[in-house]
């Protein structure tokens, strides 16, 4: 392993803009395992596998690109509600790979089915065959190059064979590591509430960096729950929360061809089974749901590629929740508002450049925008209160927060998003080199 | 004159990626002074007037922000066909700044009215009173900032004392100088051709530089003409012109509260006037004012903030104009794919998740990929043909070519933009400093 993990810890929680991460443990059902399969120059884990002993109820959303990876075609393709693994590959997207691209997830299913299906025949009771179709995938890293097909089944035995039954927080970083391409930081979150009297976990994973827009661009989230509830009514749930957490964040306004957030139930909790989105004991894991899955799209934004600095663009008073939403962007994608906010600069003329250029109706005469609390605008003016010298301070902070109001309704949008700096470039420029 | 007119035509057809423009010289109707209002701390002319002392017929085409400058405001409240002045400012773009930006040019407008009637008086046979309400004006700068109405108002009388009635490429570059931001270059064209058997002149200046979208971020255009065309023609050719220049230039997206181009005809050439546009004698004069807007915006674009790499992407065999025009920025606009072509890397893969991304439906089984006469992609997948090593060697130009075919039908549309740069991070976190 070329990761010490004592050192490890140490230095993640000062890196991070949002503040340390809670340490996840084990969470029944779930088991993990990660390796490498030197699919890049240097050496790290770039497999991770999921695996789910009894199988686990799922749901997922995927990219809204009209050019979808190999993997995301294979898990639409799939029509069973139960999966047993998901496995995550990095440095190849597999998109734009073609039918040998397909063929690729279909050999490695093959593997993985086989080598899981031994293992269950070894560790169990009641030994399930584990089918190809029992398998999800996730890819994220170059689009276009040829997939890796045989390296990876290459290390697919071994995979199976580090599977443990007990995690803890160590594995579920190295999984938050491995499915890293350019972030700097592994994503996890956490929350526990209860369904009925039941406690029930919430645990989850990120990646994100570059590509990231609406839509999750080159975002992968994964969230395991040992709850027990229906793929119909975690479906439901994901679909909800996703406007206001994974759609909400952007780094650059690019959009990959391989989003993907999923949600898996082990059902170990032993709740009774939740079969319907209207059961009033779903509200707490809701929230709980909501909190986990922003909390991870958070980490996201604030690790986007070069990222010195995490912005939150709240828009309010609007009539629609589509028109906050298209202000919001259109400030929190502006390389003139993210380049200002880099050079910490508070350059409140180009806020106002991306609300007129968003395209949406703004109530000039009602027009408010803050700098976190400094009052910037007031009714369509520049504040009698400003004061360039207290706001050229508060632009030194890691956090900033835009708030505006654009006076013609009720509805708010909250995005967030990192400044852009030379360190964005540089991480791109030189990409594949 | 802190600038040294003999070394800076020197020095100006080596930075130009587009190559040398030609020399514009006397265009007979038009007058052109220069001068410093000291809106800047380092000294530079700041202010630009052109003055119609026999009146100029003009159409103009401005923002689509839903926020406007006050300047475009007085400009849309003037009724009258001809005028005899515009004026452009830099540094301050007289944007958000309110009623009181706008009775700053009300005072400058009445200023100018005054030295302007004053100098009809004094050379003119019939002298005409040049009325506030013709005089238009162009802004560009900082939004946001207080308008210096009275360092402006203080330079007008120089600034008319200054008119001289015959031009030359001195004063037409100082013109080009004059309108500039972060420009690096001035931006001129020019065209030639004929109305009926009447020769006829186009001249124009620009500035650009960031915010540079379509519908024409913090884009200025100027074009001049001798011959003899009804406001209302030449608003007809600006539209229809508008959208392949430029409105095909992208820098980064977004989008000022202060584009404008216009178009002035002195109709000092003498050709029987042109008041329909179906006139057929217009035909040879639209391809020429389409060529100097083309050359114009190119220039611009070439001139982007950071720019190291001039870059056209042309959409064809699309269904429709818009869906071609929106791929066409959908790739123009993608960080990712704008920091890969400055890092000289051929990831094509990236041009395909800006496809993708798009929203605009594709035929991937004939998609066609070129970088310039390389073929990357075709019929939906990586050529046979295609060299790495070749792509390389191509990415080193300085103007590099995006062809592509998405096979759904027979428009096109061309955008032009530049490489995304740490040198645009750097003007941009810097700027107000």
């Amino acid at each position: 392993m070329a990761i010490n993990f004592g050192n490890f810890f140490d230095s993640v929680s000062k890196k991070s803009k949002l503040g340390d991460f809670q340490d996840l443990d084990h969470l029944d059902g779930v088991s993990i395992s990660t390796t490498s399969a030197n699919l890049y120059n240097s050496q790290r884990d770039d497999l991770v596998l999921f695996y789910f002993r009894d199988g686990a109820e799922y749901a997922s959303v995927y990219t809204q690109s009209k050019i979808v990876s190999e993997n995301i075609k294979w898990n639409l393709n799939l029509k069973n509600k139960k999966i047993n693994a998901l496995l995550i590959n990095t440095r190849n997207a597999n998109s734009f790979t073609g039918k040998k691209g397909y063929q690729g997830i279909k050999e490695i299913a093959d593997e993985l089915s086989a080598c899981l299906t031994e293992k269950q025949k070894k560790d169990e009771e009641k030994p399930l065959k584990i089918k190809p179709n029992r398998i999800i995938f996730g890819c994220t890293g170059t689009i276009g190059e040829k997939f890796p097909t045989d390296k990876i089944i290459k290390n697919i035995p071994e995979l199976v064979e580090k599977i443990k039954y007990t995690q803890n927080k160590y594995i579920w970083t190295k999984a938050a590591l491995g499915i890293m391409t350019t972030d700097l930081i592994p994503k996890l979150a956490m929350e526990e509430c209860k369904i009925g009297s039941t406690n029930v976990k919430i645990y989850g994973i990120a990646k994100g960096s570059g590509m990231i827009f609406p839509n999750m661009a080159t975002t992968l989230g994964f969230i395991f729950t040992d709850a027990n509830i229906s793929s119909n009514v975690l479906q439901k749930l994901l679909k909800k929360n996703i406007d206001t957490t994974f759609n909400a964040i952007s780094c650059d306004g690019d959009t990959s061809t391989n989003d993907m957030v999923s949600v898996f139930s082990t059902a170990k909790s032993k709740n009774l089974k939740i079969k319907n989105i209207n059961d009033p004991r779903i509200k707490e894991f809701d929230l709980a749901l909501h909190s986990t899955m922003l909390n991870l799209a958070k980490r996201v934004a604030a690790d986007g590629e070069g990222a010195s600095k995490f912005i939150t663009v709240s828009i309010n008073n609007a009539k629609s929740f589509d028109d906050a939403r298209k202000v919001a962007f259109s400030i929190a994608n502006s390389p003139l508002v993210k380049t200002a906010i880099a050079g910490e600069d508070c350059n409140f003329g180009r806020v106002i450049m991306a609300l007129g250029k968003s395209g949406v109706n703004i109530n000039l005469n009602k027009l408010i925008l803050k700098f976190g609390d400094i009052k910037i605008i007031e009714k369509g003016q520049l504040s009698t209160s400003y004061n360039e010298i207290e706001t050229k301070e508060y632009m030194k902070n890691e956090k900033i927060e835009l708030y505006v109001e654009i006076g013609t309704g009720k509805k708010s949008f909250t995005a967030y998003t990192m400044d852009l700096t030379k360190k964005y470039i540089e991480i791109n420029a030189d990409y594949r080199t």
